[in-house]
């Protein structure tokens, strides 16, 4: 029974965002527009230095599958929490955004829930730092089959692959998937994510990814091309389908035998592009769980990344079902 | 040596806001517009039922605290946290801000640092949900004299009434301002703490402060009046100085001798009030702290207050110096 129409595995993050100049970053040896991971002492060194912040549920798999259940769409999210305040939080938000989330709270005392120091430069651009925490502490036992087996897509997060532990809740989580005859979707997360496991990554896209999300960084990093063109013709050749994102320039949705250009969604004003990526796969997963064509998909991609970076946080503040209805896209 | 214009004392809280309708707070048997003190039960029954949240640092005379350093006055504040996650957020918020903040957190083990679900409806309207945690439970040695002695004035928060050793902290403050010949200003809080503390707020008004701040409904509940203008008729005889704000109505200071009527700022939308009432009083005691006259002071009370009601939160998210000299008003 395909009681959810995606499932996600990833990291469970809370984000604390604040906002700097770009000599901020500079001084502190941040590279803008990516993600690092830290350690306790950097981001004691980083929050001492930076102004002050608002806390909210971020992590990336997280915010696709909140995004996926602001569209209407039923999704589920396997990830691990401490039993903290972070925790708490973070399990608040997502089950209050409708997500099915039943994975228990690591026992107190040990590592904390995750969290990502988010720095917002004033040209909308975000730089993350984050330290993971207990998340990549995800035992085999906790990658609820059921829960996975219930969805039609499992939406995997690249991220994961950081950390032994996490990387193997991963490949667990695509076997089950795969044997109960699931679609897997996967994204790149990050161009050091995929500078650090791009063998890997590779192997992985060919043998099992049915729908890859990255952006035009990872991309190219992926398939180590020289252009974004390069990239496109070696992505048709290994992957079934992804579909790339590229800022303001909207989408490429790449199969064997097509390339569809998706435009960009008008924005006011670029606040924060923190999850603009989360939320483009938030809207093609969904549409594509619909059964709507490509072209569709990739607008609804497009329209939820869209709200997503015109204010401060990685989750939707309106209902994207409302949005989708009114643009004539559901 | 007065090296700081107001210092404060107060809880110590992160706010939890969330959006809910009408419908929901009567559900939930909650007074729209007001500030429930409430058990670790209640603060789960209503957070497992409310909508995601987003996390920021509050508590009353704190957002005071960080609204005075952010019109550039040297600002020190005194309050309890644990060293928990919340209490993290709570430290360095208000030391980004600009805010002398030394009092050490509580060592683990105990009560969490205070928090307070926030719930805002559709008009704006905050209702707060207090769960005070580790808050009241500042100790007499911890009531940092020195710090109190190198402000101007003194900034005490009602609030503190709610529970005997924080009630303590709050008089042996005050008595230590008094003997340096400082100023001691005061805000009543909340209509319903009044009812709770009326002959004893009565009676320190009289005896102990020098500037009272109170809005329309906490004026009327103190002196049991009919009418708003029988309250301030009892409070030019009752208080040296007081500034009652009335909402959309602005503000009006009462001396012994002159009713000098302000008008309110203008605010494009109402978003969330959480805060008006602390940011006026930053304002005003930036004002008079600077020697500025009672109007003057009272027009940056308001400009303050139509800042944080503008936005999500109880913090300015704009410098307040800035906007001011925009005014006219520095």
């Amino acid at each position: 029974m395909q009681d959810h129409d995606v499932v996600g595995i990833g990291n469970a993050l809370v984000d604390i965002i604040g906002q700097c100049d770009d000599a901020f970053l500079s001084r502190h040896g941040r590279t803008k527009g990516s993600m690092a991971l830290v350690e306790a002492d950097t981001v004691k060194a980083l929050y001492d230095a930076m102004g002050p912040g608002i806390e909210m549920s971020g992590g990336s798999a997280a915010n696709t599958l909140v995004g996926v259940a602001s569209f209407g769409g039923r999704a589920g999210f396997i990830a691990k929490t401490a039993d903290d305040q972070f925790g708490r939080v973070f399990r608040h938000d997502i089950q209050a955004a409708g997500v099915t989330y039943r994975t228990a709270p690591a026992a107190s005392g040990g590592e904390p829930t995750g969290c990502s120091l988010i720095l917002v430069t004033p040209d909308g651009q975000r730089t993350m730092n984050t330290m993971l925490g207990v998340s990549p502490y995800l035992g085999a036992e906790e990658v609820d089959a059921a829960l996975i087996g219930s969805g039609r897509i499992l939406y995997l997060e690249g991220y994961m692959f950081d950390r032994p532990q996490a990387k193997a809740a991963f490949r667990l989580a695509a076997d089950i998937a795969a044997k109960a005859g699931r679609q897997v979707a996967m994204t790149l997360s990050d161009p050091f994510c995929v500078d650090r496991h791009r063998a890997d990554f590779q192997t992985f896209v060919r043998s099992s990814v049915d729908i890859l999300f990255a952006n035009e960084a990872e991309i190219t990093s992926l398939y180590e091309a020289n252009s974004f063109e390069d990239a496109a013709r070696i992505t048709r050749m290994e992957a079934k389908l992804a579909a790339i994102t590229r800022s303001e320039k909207g989408s490429v949705i790449v199969t064997g035998d097509r390339m569809i250009e998706i435009p960009a969604a008008p924005v006011a004003k670029v606040v924060d592009t923190t999850g603009a990526g989360d939320l483009y796969a938030a809207g093609f997963l969904f549409g594509l769980a619909k059964g709507k064509d490509f072209e569709t998909a990739g607008r609804l991609g497009s329209l939820a990344a869209a709200e997503v970076i015109s204010h401060v946080g990685a989750r939707p503040q309106v209902k994207l079902s409302e949005l989708a209805q009114k643009a004539g896209l559901l």
